[in-house]
């Protein structure tokens, strides 16, 4: 049942008002943003008056989990200034999500919200939109906890009561243990903080051993993933080349990585772009898929071209056309199980470069073991149907060639595209089934020309 | 490069050297599985010598991060007592998951190794096993860090020390407060317990607001990873129907759960088993394979029914028969888009039961702006390729036609199955071919029989 625009907004200031009273009712930001986005349904003025009285800090941690297209929107209806308060609300890897929606609606903005912020928290934003999309530097946030390795415990506590108390840290879960020069050097829980009495020194601590286990800003997130739940980690430390503590990444922002993998992979394996998909504009969507339709289009015109080979073939024997798409239809799917397999195995590192020819084998033997099931059992069908003996012949051995055909391309296409640095889950489709198409319609055509006429 | 037997060894013997003298080298268990693991595909029995030859307790650690076959291996290898003694040695989570892999060797000597552990553990065990493969509370671990709301900190903080010297306790992060019936009240981060004297009561922080995010344990498990996800929480308090604090579920889980409904989403829609796939032996891999391929068989057999039923215009019109996987084509591509997107969005819960009008309507649109594009295009196509008008205005009518099946069928597949209480990604990928090959077929033959002919 959806409620009506009335009860909407009575439920959202209600929520609101509960907020800001305080957490005991367990309202999240994430609520009151659901709330919003039924309002926006209904009404875009409505539902930016509502947001509009929101306070700041509020209006921020609401902000974060709206979709895109909602920062966009902000852009255009709040001030500069507006914006830089915002902005200065977020944590950083928030902030710096939130700058670079900016920038693609309007890189002048962008660049004045930057200058209306205290110069220390604009030079850390600039750094953290300078790394690319995939790297851990874009999703790490500076805010953290961190102690020297010469120092007390009792005066790193003095600190982060200081920040606590001024709300720049949240979920603070460890200490990282620094040098003068912010080299990092380990990670303790903070349990182990309350254990320890406050005049033990850090290097005690570090001796008896820490995690020190830390990405790189410029590594791939993907790795860091792995990382974190190889090693079971629920925060990551990250550091530059020279080994300096630069941020971390949490764990909310590894179920989001983790979540937007699979989607990505879905979808460029079905020929769809997940960026496209979270438009708004169908227009937008309808061309990102017509894309990879066209490209269909192009591989279903070749098999036709290659079936027009046997045209005077299929004349004589109107069975062929009606059996011919079991052959390629099975090639297809039989390809596309061994290529899924195979794409999502790679992604989760299942699949090493070693592994290449080991895989390949492996999705052979299965094709050839159901190809000459499938091959028997279809060779008989069509015997019985059309009771031409040869005809079954002909299916049974042009299935056999296209069955091992997709085994062995559905598991060869992706390697060869991640040789090639290139996402083996985009196009692979449609490379895969463009070769079942034309060795089903051709080993099947072709074998019956021999064999038949 | 793989390495030798001997240099795998040796690199073993290095690391699980280093593993004992401490954390500092940033060897983790997950490290040792691995090269366990490598050495298996060597030689199964020096695998298990080596194995045999760790403390019990890097045994253990070792043993969760192997795959399920290791486990099975595990219980021919090692006697109940030793299986008792990892099984005590693990998180209670990690426990539990371990008797159900023995049970489903061999149910005897899960149950005798429940005997051998201490009475408190063993009725623990007892009621984690008994949670279903999807509920919460089979994803919990039972060590947490608990605190009595008419307690003061630093009475509690006594207890956390003697839980972690006895090693019970990891990655506490929190205190959870319950009341003296043991009903969960909120949880605080460890960080503000830092922050105040011991002689703080738990009643006044409770009064300052805290957290009382928590899930039932009967909770599916993806409602759970739902929770986490939108409340960014890194470990999240499991309570049963009366409110009673019985675990939590932390983020190492929350990610394996992601990874784990993303693999198996992508597999059911490419028709196959995301838990066969696990397994080593290629018969039963194939086997499962096979059963999907079986149904395609069946419904490419339908398809070609259907060709069948058009045998005299195929005869006279062989163009028909080159033409006529074109349109099929484009109607599994068109429809597999929509499916996989309405699939994935379901499950990501970005569409709702209340949405099915919403998305139908959306899909339908996107397959007419798309249809009416490539029905021009292969019309004009046809036309010049065959020099018969008429034939391209049958292969555009038809293309339409089935490109708004695919996207009409696309959508509706996964939203009944759903409301039907079946996983929408499983069997709605040959669901939709089927629809769209009949569809195709019919509508593009029967089309030029009645304007052809």
């Amino acid at each position: 049942m959806k409620s009506s625009l009335i009860e909407l907004i009575e439920i959202l200031e209600y929520k609101v008002q509960r907020y800001i009273e305080g957490f005991d009712t367990n309202v999240h930001p994430y609520d009151i943003a659901e709330i919003l986005l039924e309002l926006r349904d209904y009404d875009e003025n409505i539902y930016l008056q509502e947001l509009e009285k929101f306070p700041e800090d509020l209006k921020a941690s609401v902000l974060i989990e709206l979709p895109k297209q909602c920062h966009e929107e902000f852009v255009e209806h709040f001030t500069t200034n507006e914006l830089a308060d915002i902005t200065n609300t977020l944590d950083t890897d928030d902030a710096a999500e939130f700058i670079r929606n900016i920038e693609e609606v309007d890189e002048d903005v962008a660049e004045e919200v930057l200058q209306n912020l205290p110069k220390e928290d604009r030079d850390n934003l600039e750094t953290l939109i300078s790394f690319g999309e995939y790297e851990a530097g874009s999703y790490m946030q500076t805010e953290l906890f961190s102690a020297f390795i010469d120092e007390q415990v009792g005066d790193s506590i003095r600190r982060l009561k200081s920040l606590k108390a001024a709300k720049e840290l949240d979920s603070v879960y460890q200490v990282y243990v620094i040098n003068r020069k912010k080299i990092f050097l380990g990670s303790i829980p903070l349990e182990d903080l309350i254990l320890l009495g406050p005049n033990v020194y850090y290097e005690e601590l570090v001796k008896d051993g820490v995690n020190t286990v830390a990405v790189n800003a410029l590594d791939d997130i993907h790795d860091v993933v792995e990382v974190a739940s190889n090693y079971d980690m629920g925060v990551i430390a990250v550091v530059d080349s020279k080994g300096k503590l630069l941020g971390r990444i949490t764990s909310d922002d590894i179920y989001d990585i983790i979540e937007d993998r699979a989607t990505g992979q879905l979808y460029n394996l079905a020929g769809v772009s997940d960026e496209a998909e979270q438009e708004e504009s169908l227009l937008n969507i309808g061309k990102h898929r017509a894309f990879w339709l066209g490209i269909n289009l192009l591989t279903a015109i070749a098999a036709s071209v290659v079936i027009g080979l046997f045209d005077t073939t299929l004349q004589s024997f109107v069975a062929l056309a009606v059996l011919m798409p079991i052959v390629a239809s099975m090639g297809g799917n039989a390809g596309t199980q061994t290529l899924t397999v195979t794409v999502r195995q790679m992604a989760l590192g299942d699949i090493s470069d070693d592994d290449a020819k080991k895989t390949i084998k492996k999705e052979v033997y299965l094709s050839l073991m159901n190809g000459s099931i499938f091959a028997v059992t279809i060779g008989l069908i069509a015997w019985v149907w059309f009771s031409i003996p040869l005809l079954g012949v002909v299916i049974a051995i042009s299935m056999v060639v296209n069955l091992i055909t997709a085994g062995f391309f559905g598991a060869l296409i992706p390697l060869l595209l991640k040789k090639a640095d290139i996402d083996p889950a985009v196009g692979s489709s449609v490379l895969l089934t463009t070769v079942t198409d034309i060795v089903g319609f051709f080993s099947f055509l072709g074998l019956a020309t021999i064999i038949l006429l």
